[in-house]
């Protein structure tokens, strides 16, 4: 399966924990059933939304081996393997490629702020150690390091395996460059929730997001309705799901879905500390979205 | 003719200067002329493009007065009003209305930074002496002074005649909120041009922008195309005028809108010092893409 | 007297106004001589806090002519001459140095963004007009440019009487560039109230400032103690006058140091619209200040 | 050794690698060994200069042994212990106390974006979990968390042992208000090399800085300056150590620090990948700094 086959709705799963804080793998499998029963056109785990980053180096290979089992190829699976270090994320890369993903995704993530060079030098040393497509990610409200349309077009024109690009910026802008640059040839996603609509609009291949796990119909419809050039009904579909869309970014996704899973009758327990769970305000106002919207 | 019949594209005017640096009104009404004849909704004098800002008193009563009767309510007239002084943007809005425009436009310049009450207060002295619609007008960019949503929204519900919100952060969401803020109802317009396509796909009633000075059919199409629905067809033609639409914001909208009209045939100078006119590698570039979109 | 001699404490004076929103000269005369007499080593009419780009031309005109003339020459007189054009710009500094000024400062206001070579023309434009020094003034906060150090030497460089430079980025790290570039050679001076103790530690010649309008005799002891090398009396006295120096600054100075004139017996009116004048509760912590201090 | 007694340099340790990208242990003993020769007050391992961040648990917790072993009481430790997880933080302060740190620094470090709920709840726990003092560390560069000066005096408030304040903003205002806010008696700490001589001068009690690995007397030195009350001597040393201090902020301090510890006989490895070693430009540039200054 090439990276240019995975379009649509990438479905971002969380990570769900018990009450001792460690791993419930049994919700995982059952959070990406209902994904992808709900028609998502791809998977995505460990990323933001699952945290990942906050993940020690086995329950990282647990929850890999897990989600790419469960999928077990009825859509394809992108696995976030993005580490501090070159040499961790080479590592969990050939891993996610062993387990049988079909793409890694890699956000090149900084303590102490990257120079170009170290960063191609970073995807190089990834490109150079598997054989399935990469998605370059990029997200400086998370990273802390903002890879520049010139960047990126100089990373994909140097590592043959970097065939997608996903932005999260939140600037539309960028992705009209990736456009232009590439004469349309370039596979981009958007990563902005709110950015939905217009990302399709620019010509976005896909919209990878956590949404699908409380929303999935609208989320679907919306993609389909920019796809077919009904565009009233994707306008109105937008505008119904964005308050939701801007409630989760706000509240952070780990936060905001783990809640939402909660109310809709599946529980996936709280974030890791330091990151707390959805208070009570915020829970009744995401109750009151999700019974106006599903 | 009420603020809701502005719709479209509304055409910003250069203030053409003679070799003496004085205003040139011919090159002006024959400017007006083509912009007009090349089919735009509304024409907008003495505004960002139209160095509003460097032009002395008696100058600016003169562009208004000359730019209100050239157009001859063809279409509506939209005066940019704004300056530092309350009392100053209160007399040219006074000016505006008793020459016949349709509508004026303001933007809350600062030097020093202003306080929400005072924004609010600006609108009110100047909604409280005319009987002509208001577009207020957001521009950080230009004007060292960002209104929030929030602030929008409530000078909207605080002054009866401001009706109509142009938008030139270049950030999208704010289009959004205004949208779900008043149930679709305020109408907003784009003031940033590399924004065109998402903006009116976002539900913006009309375009702010010089470049029908330039390049008025695919400006007029692309608006066209968004409002009948052809979707394949607005994102190509959007695409095809980016290039255009990126230089015109990134090299100073009077030196290259300038340039460019002398380019085609009109000459109106130079803009005024400390601005300098495009040098010889911009209008290369420039003539170019003219030739190319033309 | 050249530029050089300026040095200490550079007292801004606010521009008065009557009831009628007039000019009062009357009361710029004896806010003059107070700071004078309570110390300033030289004074500096038209400034940011003197509303000098609220004014209109023969406003300008008057204020100039009155300060410079009511100075007298008991200490130098630094008059901002900067205006949105070069041709502005140029008539005002030619005025100054034909009422007797000793130096004038010239801060590039920006409408439209400058270039570094446009920038470099407005200098060199008004360098070529005059024969007295000019104080270069970078203050991103009012008139949206930014001079980097880079561009500022440039500038020094290329016209020879630009001899000093007021920062008011608040930025430290500029004035230790400045100091290392030049070898410690060119005249700078500390725009940023909250930092006057650190600037004249790190070298500046001269505190740009309106302080001494309300608190001269710790302003010019700060001053003293730095230079004679008191420092544990310096930093007692820095902090003393701290909370009254961010309150300045945060507030708005035509609005704080009008408040605080009236406040110490001397009325000055309002600033100007939109500018409103300082609210009860600024009032009476700004009163609780001035009570502790003078 | 109460946390009041730390004061003055607080060197920080660079991590040394051997050839296979191993932990080199036996330089990492003899750096510590020449920064207390050379005099510094405090040593401070495993923070953002000792790549902290970029070791597993296991090399975490031999570098930290080493580290307080080695010093072996000559002068206080002060251990960073930040982790992703406030389960790991606190594992990691745990065990710094066990082997007999002096004080832990804490920096609370994003992925997801915190909540000033979740920041106050992450020192909570550490400060319940130890009985030894905690230096909170504020780096939004390095980071992507910026404390604000009221959230900082929330958490020396809630948390007893939170008795140290690292700031490394660079902006001089912080460490001002943190002076304010305390009546002086919050001891500060600078962690910005170029704002060393200004953040004495406010009050700081100690500098926390890398570079006495390269120029140890010249920061004694100013220290020493200062608190003596030699400002012009303090102003000239400064300055003569500025260029090296700017070079290794901007270059990234692994990189930059192992490159000068290299030059002048200590070899100790490169810095982790994606991180590159200092190119030969900056070699020879910091060569011909460091034969001027030592």
């Amino acid at each position: 399966m090439s990276g240019h086959a995975i379009h649509g709705i990438i479905g971002y799963t969380i990570t769900p924990f018990g009450t001792d804080d460690g791993l419930d793998l049994n919700a995982l499998a059952r959070s990406i059933d209902r994904l992808i029963d709900d028609g998502v056109h791809a998977i995505a785990p460990l990323g933001s939304t699952g945290e990942g980053a906050y993940l020690n180096e086995d329950e990282w290979q647990q929850v890999a081996k897990s989600s790419v089992d469960q999928v077990d190829k009825r859509v394809p699976t992108i696995v976030s393997v993005s580490d501090l270090t070159t040499a961790g994320t080479v590592r969990r890369a050939r891993s996610a490629e062993a387990l049988g993903a079909d793409a890694v995704m890699v956000l090149p993530v900084s303590y102490w702020k990257l120079q170009t060079d170290e960063i191609v030098g970073h995807y190089r040393a990834v490109g150079d150690a598997i054989g399935i497509p990469i998605m370059l990610y990029n997200n400086p409200g998370t990273s802390g390091i903002d890879m520049s349309v010139d960047l990126i077009m100089r990373i994909v024109d140097a590592v043959d395996n970097v065939t997608m690009v996903k932005e999260s910026t939140g600037d539309i802008q960028r992705m009209h460059q990736l456009y232009l640059r590439s004469q349309g040839k370039l596979p981009f996603y958007n990563g902005s929730n709110p950015m939905a609509l217009e990302a399709f609009v620019a010509g976005a291949t896909g919209w990878c997001t956590a949404a699908p796990n409380l929303i999935p119909a609208l989320n679907r419809q919306l993609y389909e309705a920019v796809r077919d050039g009904r565009l009233a009904e994707a306008q109105s579909l937008f505008y119904r799901q964005l308050p939701l869309l801007d409630f989760i970014l706000k509240g952070g996704l780990p936060t905001t879905i783990k809640a939402g899973l909660g109310l809709t009758g599946l529980s996936v327990g709280a974030p890791r500390l330091p990151v707390l769970p959805l208070d009570d305000a915020g829970r009744d106002y995401l109750g009151g979205l999700l019974k106006e919207l599903r």
